[in-house]
C-alpha cells in the first residue's frame, strides 16, 4: 500500500495512450512565427466537451501546461481520465452541461499538434532540431486559428495553469476582443531566474546526451536522449512539489527505495520515485518538444514588476481571476501579486486568492484545494456570464448567497452616507455583506480587500472582485483618488499600522469612511473606573482582555485628536448606541459605543 | 562590470590551484569503514593556523562542506584566500592569534585526502568506482586519527557549515570526549527528501554520462563524465541560492547571457552563469568524489523530529551554538529547530539564531551576514573557553557588554524573589539584562528565549544560552518542571496567545513570575473616565493608542480573576508605583502601575 502510494503523482496514470476523442484542424497555409521562422503547415489536435450554444458565447478555452495535452477530461465514463478531470465535466466546477469546453494540444507539442516530432513537409523528415523557435505568443496565435475554425468570435473565458496561465495572459494582452474572462492559476508574468535555471539545466541535460544527435534522433534504431529527458523530468518533478509534500510522501520510507527496473538510482524512496516517473515520461514525451516548449516559457516576459507589467496589460478588457498557492515556489504568490497590483493600478476588474496549500506548484492539479480553486473558477465563470447577460446593471445579479442577517449596526449608516453611483473600495470586506448592500443601492464599482481565504471565496461567489491581502502593508497598487469612497468599517481596532492604513485610504479614496467601537462609552469607562476591570471595548465581540482579536483601543476624542494632528478633515461624524439602537446626538464620546466618521485629506 | 558581477560566486575564485601550506598525515594501517568496507591506507591532507598552546586546549576544528578543502583561510598576505577567509584569521571571528585552527580535506575528497581518484595500493590503479561507500561517521573517524596524530585530546570547538555541520553532529554524538563546543551553521540532522532529490538527480547525471565508464575514467585519454558533473554542479548552485538572490543577481540582465566558450546553453544570464561555474568546477573537482560524498550526505540520519534526534544527542556533553538562515531552503530553519528542540528537551546548553538573510544556503560563506554569524561564533568560542577556565563559577565570566543602566523597575523585585542557586528560563529575555543580574546573584542555570536577532546576539555576547523563537507557539521542547522559575517580565502585554504562554510557563517552571503594567492604576483610570481619552497603560513606553506595541491591557484584578478561572495559585504578589519608585502595600489595583506575581499550578 505504502509503496504504491509514493509512486502516485499528478501524472503517473498517464501513459502513451491513444486519444480516441481527439479532433484535428489542419491549416495548410501554416503560420508565421514571432521569432522569424514559419511553419509551412499546421495541424492542431484538440478535444471539446459540451455543446456550443446558439449565441456562441459559452465557450471556455483551456490552456495546458508544459507536459499536458488535449485530453483535459474524460468524455464518457469508460474514457481515460483527463489531466483536469477533477475540475471539468458535467456538474463539475467547469460544468460541461453549461459550457462548451475546448482544449488543444499546444503548438510544438508531441500529442497531435504540429511539433518537432512531426514530418516537415519541406524535407519529408521529422523536424527535429529544425523545428523553429516558438513563443507563447505563437501558441496563442494557433489558438486563434482554432477558435476561428470553430466559428467562435469570443470565448467566455480562458483558463490556464502554470505555463497555461502565460497563454491566458497573451490572450488578454494580444487578443483582447476574443475573451471575456481570464483565469490564471499558479502562473506568472515571467519565470524567475530560479525557475529558468531549472529549465536551463534540463535543456543542457537533453542536448548533452550523446543520443540527442543534434535533435535528429527519430531514425529507426535511435533511442533518443532518454537519459537527458529523464534528468529533465526529475528536475521538473522536484520543482513541482514542495518540501513539505516531499517530506510527507517520502520521509517515512526514506531508505527503502522500490526495486524497479531502471537505469537510475533507486536506493532511497524519493530516488525510486523520480526514476519511475522519469521512465514513464520517456514513454510518452518527446525531448525536442520539452526543449522547445521550455524555451518558450523562458522567453515569455510580460515584466517582473507591477510597473513593467502595466505596459502590457494596460489595454486589456477582460475580467480577471488569479490564484496562487502558498507553497508554490516555482511560480510563487509574490509574482502573481505583481500582476494583481498592475491590474489594480490600471483599474481592471480583478480578484486574487493565495490559496493555503502544502502541495507546491502541483496543487492546481490536485484534489486537495479543489474546494477553493474549483469554487473560485466556477463562480468567476458565472459572474462573467451574468455580466454579459446584463452588462449595464450589475445590481440585478442573482444573489448567490443566502440573505444574511444584519449583524453590523454601522452598515445602514454607512449606506446612507454613500450616494448612488459611487465607486467604493471596502478594506477588510469580510464576506462582502456591505458590498452587497451597496450593490443593491446602485454602486457603480465595488472592490474588496480581505485577508481570509474563505471570505475571498464568499465574495467571489457573491459576484464581487476581491483581492486577498494584508491592509497593514498599505494600498500601494491603487492610484490616488481611484475610488469615491474607501471604507474601513469595524476594522481599525485590528490594524497594526494605523497611520499607514489611514494615510493610504485617504490617498486612494476621495473620502474615507471609518467606523470603530468608541472606548469612551460611559458604561465601559465605569467598568474600569469603578470596578478596576478592563472592559471589552467592543459591543459585539463579547470576548475579554486575553482572547479579543482587537489590539487598538481608542475613544472618539482620541480619533479626533489624531485627525487634527495628521491634518485630516472630518467631513461628517455620526455616533451610535448600538445596544439602545439609536443615534447619539450629544456628548457622543460619552454616550455612543460606535463612531462613524467621514474623512478627507 | 555588471557582467563580471553576475559571475561571482562563493566558489568562483577557486581554481585547481596548489596547496602550498598543506600537510599530510599518513596512516599506513588504513581504516575500517562503517558500511563494511575498509581502506588499506589513508592519507589526510590538512592545514593549520595559529599555535597550539601548552595546555593544548585552544584547538578549533573546521569541517568543510561538499566541495571544500583544507585551505580554509590564507596563511600569509600573498596566499590565495581560503573558502572561509572572512571568518578565520588573525583578529577575525575565529582569531588565529588565539586559537589553533585545523582544517582537513575530508575522507573521500579529491584535494589531497584519500579518495576515489587516489591509487588503490592493492591494485596499483585509482580506486574509481571501487572506492568503498563511506559515511559522515567515517569522515569523523578520520578526523579523530588526525587529532590523535596532532596530540590533541579534546578540541575547544568543532565548527561546520552545511555538510560540515553533519560532521559536527557526529563528533558530538560519537566522540563526545573530544570536543567542548559544537557549532552548526546552515546544517541539519538529516537531509529532507527535497534536498536528497537534488543529490540523486546529480548522481544520476554523473553515472549516466557515457564517459563515466562505471567510474573507471582515470586512464589517459578519458575526459571523465564532464557533462554529468557539470549538470550536478548546476543543480548544486541552484540549491545554494535563494529565489530572491537569483532574482537580484540575474533579472536585470535576464536575456543577456555572457558569450563564453562552453558546451552549455548561454542564452540567458543565469544560464551563462551556470555554464561558467560548471566548467570551472570541472577543472578542480572529481565526479567520483562528488558521487561518494553526496551519498554520505544522503545516508546521514540523526532523525527528523526532536524525539528521533533525542535518541542520538541524549548523551552529548558539549555546549551548542546553532544557526540557520531565513532564506536557506536546502537546510531550512525548521529542520535546525528540531535539533534545538531536542537539545532543549535533553537539557543541553544550546543557543540558536535564525539569521535574517536573502542569500539562501550560501549565506554562511558570504560576508553579508558575517556581522551576525561571525559574532555569534566569536562569542561562543570565548564563552566555551571561559567556562573551561572556571568551570564551576559561571558568575565570574567577564562582562562582555557595558554595564547597562537599569531601565526596568521590576528587575530588583524579581531578583529578590528568586533564591540563589535557582534555574531560570527568561521568556522574552531581550539583551539578557535580567539574566546578567541573576548570574551575578548566583543562578545555577540560565536560559533565554527571544524573538529579536540582535538581542540573541547580545545574549550570546554576554555569555548566555539563548534560543530565538516566538513565545506564542508555546514552549513545546521544554520538559515539565525543567526550571525552578520561568519569568515573563513586561512581556505579557505583547503576547497574542496569552492562555498558551501562561499554561506553558507553569508547565515548564516550578513557579512562574509574571510582571505587567496594571491598567487599573488610578491616574490612567482617570484619563479615560474624566478626559475620555485612552491612556497609554504603560509607564515607560510613552507611546499612544496607534503606535504602542502593547496589544493586551489588563488590571491586577483581571489577572487575579484569570488565575482563579484557570486554577493558578498566586503564591505572592507585589505591586509597584514605578513613578514614585515605591512598593504599593494597599489597594494595589488602584495605586500600582506595575504588578509582579509569582504563580504555580
Amino acid at each position: 500500500m505504502e509503496q504504491e502510494d509514493i509512486f502516485s503523482s499528478t501524472d503517473s496514470q498517464r501513459g502513451a495512450f491513444e486519444l480516441p476523442y481527439a479532433k484535428y484542424a489542419v491549416f495548410e497555409n501554416g503560420m508565421k512565427l514571432e521569432q522569424g521562422g514559419e511553419l509551412p503547415s499546421l495541424t492542431i489536435c484538440y478535444e471539446t466537451y459540451g455543446t456550443l450554444n446558439e449565441r456562441k458565447d459559452n465557450a471556455v478555452f483551456i490552456c495546458h501546461a508544459l507536459t499536458g495535452d488535449s485530453h483535459v477530461a474524460r468524455h464518457t465514463e469508460d474514457d481515460s481520465p483527463g489531466w483536469w478531470d477533477i475540475l471539468i465535466g458535467p456538474g463539475k466546477s467547469v460544468d460541461t452541461n453549461k459550457y462548451f469546453v475546448i482544449c488543444p494540444n499546444i503548438l510544438g507539442g508531441c500529442r497531435g499538434t504540429t511539433g518537432p516530432d512531426c514530418i516537415n513537409p519541406q524535407t519529408g523528415k521529422p523536424y527535429g532540431a529544425d523545428f523553429p523557435m516558438i513563443t507563447i505568443g505563437d501558441m496563442v496565435t494557433a489558438h486563434m486559428m482554432l477558435i476561428d475554425h470553430l466559428g467562435i468570435d469570443k470565448v467566455l473565458a480562458v483558463i490556464g495553469g502554470s505555463m497555461g496561465g502565460m497563454m491566458v495572459l497573451d490572450w488578454a494582452v494580444n487578443h483582447k476582443d476574443r475573451l471575456c474572462g481570464a483565469v490564471l492559476v499558479a502562473s506568472t508574468t515571467r519565470s524567475s531566474a530560479q525557475a529558468m535555471a531549472f529549465d536551463i539545466v534540463a535543456r543542457n541535460a537533453i542536448t548533452r546526451d550523446p543520443e540527442f544527435r543534434n535533435g535528429q534522433y527519430y531514425d529507426p534504431g535511435c533511442p533518443g536522449p532518454l537519459d537527458g529527458l529523464a534528468i529533465a523530468r526529475m528536475l521538473g518533478h522536484l520543482s513541482y512539489l514542495s518540501r513539505e509534500s516531499m517530506t510527507k510522501k517520502f520521509d517515512s520510507t526514506r531508505n527503502h527505495g522500490r526495486d524497479i527496473e531502471t537505469n537510475f538510482e533507486t536506493r532511497f524512496s524519493v530516488g525510486s520515485y523520480l526514476a519511475y516517473q522519469a521512465d514513464k515520461f520517456n514513454e510518452r514525451f518527446d525531448a525536442n518538444t520539452y526543449r522547445v516548449i521550455s524555451m518558450a516559457i523562458d522567453l515569455f516576459d510580460m515584466g517582473g514588476t507591477a510597473e513593467e507589467i502595466a505596459q502590457h496589460i494596460r489595454n486589456t478588457t477582460c475580467r480577471w481571476m488569479t490564484m496562487s498557492f502558498t507553497s508554490d515556489w516555482l511560480f510563487p504568490a509574490d509574482q502573481m501579486r505583481e500582476l494583481v497590483s498592475s491590474l489594480i493600478s490600471c483599474g481592471k476588474q480583478v480578484s486574487f486568492c493565495n490559496i493555503e496549500s502544502d502541495c507546491g506548484h502541483d496543487a492546481f492539479l490536485l484534489p486537495n484545494q479543489l474546494s477553493t480553486y474549483g469554487s473560485l473558477i466556477e463562480h468567476f465563470l458565472r459572474n462573467v456570464r451574468k455580466s454579459l447577460a446584463e452588462p449595464n446593471d450589475q445590481r440585478r445579479i442573482e444573489q448567490s448567497v443566502q440573505a444574511r442577517f444584519n449583524t453590523r449596526p454601522d452598515y445602514p449608516e454607512i449606506l446612507k452616507l454613500i450616494p448612488e453611483g459611487s465607486t467604493v473600495l471596502d478594506l477588510g470586506c469580510g464576506n462582502g455583506e456591505l458590498m452587497e448592500k451597496l450593490r443593491e443601492k446602485g454602486a457603480k464599482r465595488l472592490m474588496g480587500i480581505e485577508m481570509s481565504e474563505r471570505a475571498v471565496q464568499a465574495c467571489v461567489a457573491a459576484g464581487f472582485d476581491v483581492v486577498q491581502g494584508d491592509l497593514n502593508k498599505g494600498l500601494q497598487p491603487f492610484n490616488d483618488k481611484q475610488f469615491d469612497y474607501v471604507v474601513l468599517s469595524s476594522t481599525l481596532q485590528t490594524i497594526t499600522n494605523v497611520e499607514t492604513v489611514l494615510e493610504e485610504m485617504l490617498r486612494v479614496g476621495q473620502k474615507g469612511i471609518v467606523t470603530f467601537p468608541n472606548a469612551g462609552y460611559m458604561p465601559w469607562r465605569e467598568i474600569l473606573y469603578e470596578e478596576g476591570r478592563m472592559p471589552s471595548f467592543d459591543p459585539h465581540e463579547g470576548s475579554n482582555w486575553y482572547t479579543t482579536t482587537n489590539t487598538r483601543f481608542l475613544t472618539i476624542r482620541d480619533f479626533q485628536e489624531f485627525c487634527a494632528k495628521k491634518g485630516y478633515r472630518i467631513v461628517k461624524q455620526l455616533a451610535l448606541d448600538t445596544l439602545k439602537r439609536c443615534v447619539v446626538e450629544h456628548d457622543c464620546n460619552r454616550y455612543a459605543n460606535m463612531a462613524i466618521v467621514i474623512l478627507t485629506r
